[in-house]
């Protein structure tokens, strides 16, 4: 895929994800996400929560059980994804489109939370091409952690941070 | 903070994030994130890695502490902040440039892991402000989960997904 | 504003702004952009498009007489943004919701085309402040050019490109 | 390519883009994009300019002539690209390490300026996989207008904007 339209939203689950299985037994999981702005009000000298942004997600495969089993309603979480347009009939019959997010990667933001994470055991090996459904991004999967040297190590020696 | 340049990065860390704490007693982790972008090599027929991107990445206040409880080498993460330039001298007395990052949110990747996160008991009430260093962005504590509601709860029963 | 869900899209204009100014002389455009991803069909051995993404926009002040001034029915181009969702009654008395961008800042692509530009000679002076309605970004407006300097011009010397 | 780092910058060029070609006849732009950042000063109540962040960038093909041939220095633009970093010797025989910017789109900002844009009558067409270099986003040519239709029509029917 290219020339999509890629967006990071930071936010709130509106409820526990909800985790189901397609006729070929590959998992999806569904969740809203809530991304509430704040505008400073000069005269009141304080923040006020501005018109919350409400955008349904969907993740596919073994992902998918990872999302469900590890967010739960109110999980502030920093998200990743394709924006997405379906069109379909509401119960009138008139033609209508909505906009969604697939979402590529999720994790709970450590902001106001810390998090003790358990690595997949089946995840890069197994089933992982035959979890992703035909729209997914080829190659999403990246190296394992000690894959990549750093340049020469100098990075540290030279950068005074 | 207006006309940053937000970015949002996917990638591994390269170690465990770095905890230290300042003069006033404010916490600082600093670590360094390994993104590895892939090609499709057409001939091959296969993925190949191409040259990571090393970022250097900084978090501040309880923040920071959250992080460091978190994450470790190899971690996969998700974050989210803006790219900072600094000027410095190296050894030979050059001037030299380098660009960082200052994380705004991250979270560990639920892509290849399971993660059970827990709220920090002081996050949101105490000390937030004072934890925020001065570029910090205002506001940027979004509401708890529970403040907001969906519009009229008609969104669940017209969207057809 | 703080904790708004920016977004950058690439893709058509579906027909020409349409510029239409409030009851107080502000000046609005609004226009739809259609982007549309493209998927490599290994099989076929050839790309192809993918379902267009439609996004409506809006523009205020007299960057929207620049958009409406510069733009048209087709014209590629690039645009950052924040998501906005408002609510809305049908036409059956149904409350939905709508997404939409509000935009920051739009360019003609140069990928496909040239363009002689020209600066607004009113754009930073006179009624800026006035022209932005009361969402949009404080102190959007960034210097001139001119006003910054390099670190020491040493980054033209030392980085080899 | 999969899983690169792409980020979208405001700014002004620091000078004109530099137009040379390589060996084989293929053109390519290199210019810096300084962007900055405005902070507001509470007890002041005012705007301050931050640091500016300097993105050294480049881009290739017929692109890279339509955008020397449109863009000067202090041109306000809207980019949007790939983090790329190289490793390189300096003077002293230190290795370093530098990040840039691959751009794939780039466009004059209409904010404080209007643009007469003219089509490149070549662009499509001919050689325009030839111009992209092997690390280009293949697919980026995204269809003409005029290709789309837009669902039904009903879009502009139902939303009330």
């Amino acid at each position: 895929m290219a020339g999509e339209t890629i967006i990071t939203v930071v936010g709130n689950l509106t409820a526990d994800p909800e985790l189901r299985y397609t006729q070929n037994g590959k998992a999806v999981a569904n969740f809203t996400i809530a991304s509430t702005p704040r505008t400073f009000d000069r005269q009141a000298n304080e923040w006020k929560d501005g018109d919350a942004l409400f955008l349904r997600s969907s993740v596919w495969g073994e992902f998918a059980e990872h999302v469900s089993g590890s967010l739960t309603k109110g999980s502030r979480v920093i998200v990743q994804g394709r924006l997405r347009q379906r069109s379909y009939q509401d119960r009138e019959g008139n033609q209508r489109t909505s906009i969604e997010l697939e979402v590529d990667e999720i994790g709970p933001s450590l902001r106001y939370a810390t998090a003790a994470v358990t690595r997949a055991t089946s995840g890069r090996t197994g089933g992982q091409a035959a979890d992703n459904p035909s729209w997914a991004p080829q190659g999403a999967q990246q190296p394992q952690a000690d894959t990549w040297t750093q340049p020469g190590g100098t990075y540290d020696d030279e950068t005074p941070f």
